[in-house]
């Protein structure tokens, strides 16, 4: 048993999620950073890869008082649980999404963390450790879910995604397309990694809806699975 | 002056044109084919890169006999003008684009192409050379136009598509988002090349229109040009 998986990005019509200097780039509009908030708050836990904390230091919080407001009324903390995959315990221990805003924090780390840094980083968040190099995202899936956890939202980055979707790990993918062009060969794109080779092996999608939201347009794909 | 530049591509949900081996794989489906092959034998003119040339081997011929049909009743040859970008004159002999269908080649050279592969060359297309290193594609496209050339499909791939947007030598830009997930940090994304860097260089865009087509999204959007 594992959560829902949804996995959210924000890429440019070319398909890159920020420049070559991996510099967070504003892609998407007022109302789709409204819809991601809600998101956000409606998930039991959102999750990103050690390589976004380390470029955009995010909080991950609820920015919207309404909508912490009803996280608490439900008996639920004020911000999901968050999640960073970080297989060798790489996060700075002032990395804001450890102390900004309230509610748990888990690091999922791999056997090759060092324990030092692993005691370190218990003072502020929960450690799950799965795999031998890196964290063996099927087996943390079941850890979370074990823990109470039914929805995970996924901001990022790439490389997160890319194994994601190479481990047939995601339910939902949602993607703003923003107006403009960044190019480069060396951006990232919203699914990094090693990438698919055989045409039979591609996560396969069927769309949920293309709606036009702010300058762009926000395109909802489920995975499509042999039932 | 130059001709109107439309650019058309087909990428995966997370960006990709083809898997990081650069193989061409199956993006759109039958109704795009057929929106591709129509816009094709509207166009005065066709162009890719070398790197297409080299990894698909293309015609870029129009494929539907009717419309080939109707370019020759209104006096035109029955495929539109075909045109390979191609600084270093790589292009082997006998590609099939300059072999397969009736109508014009153009191959556009740099300076640094070997004299001897143009002379070559010029048995079976048209040479122009510009630029020193690379082709030098704004006045390409100014003799293009002298050429009676007005519009300019291109079809690819990343690269050429990406010198383009750095040159502000884009009108439209069409991509088909097709419902599958190939990922991969090294497979080819629409827009290749260096890429931008500050966020106020990015070319701009309008959306146009967002439609679904076959099992994935037809996203058109015209190049936003201050006034």
């Amino acid at each position: 048993m594992r959560p829902f998986i949804l996995v959210n990005c924000a890429m440019s019509a070319d398909g890159k999620i920020s420049t070559k200097e991996r510099r967070q780039v504003k892609i998407s509009g007022k109302n789709d950073f409204l819809r991601v908030d809600r998101i956000k708050a409606e998930s039991d836990a959102i999750m990103v890869g050690i390589g976004t904390v380390l470029a955009d230091n995010p909080s991950l919080t609820v920015k919207s008082d309404e909508l912490k407001q009803k996280r608490r009324a439900r008996g639920a903390d004020e911000n999901p649980v968050r999640i960073v995959v970080d297989s060798a315990a790489r996060i700075p221990p002032n990395a804001e999404i450890l102390h900004k805003g309230r509610g748990k924090r888990i690091i999922a780390v791999s056997s090759r963390a060092p324990e030092a840094k692993v005691r370190e980083l218990e003072f502020v968040a929960d450690i799950i450790r799965t795999g031998d190099m890196q964290v063996d995202l099927a087996a943390l899936m079941e850890r979370l879910h074990a823990k109470g956890i039914r929805s995970v939202m996924v901001e990022g980055g790439g490389t997160l995604i890319g194994s994601l979707f190479a481990q047939d790990l995601v339910d939902e993918f949602c993607t703003f397309v923003g107006n403009m062009v960044i190019g480069g060969a060396d951006a990232p794109t919203p699914a990094d990694g090693a990438g698919f080779v055989a045409e039979d092996a591609f996560s396969r999608l069927s769309l949920v809806s293309a709606e036009p939201l702010d300058e762009g347009v926000l395109l909802r794909w489920k995975v499509a699975r042999s039932p």
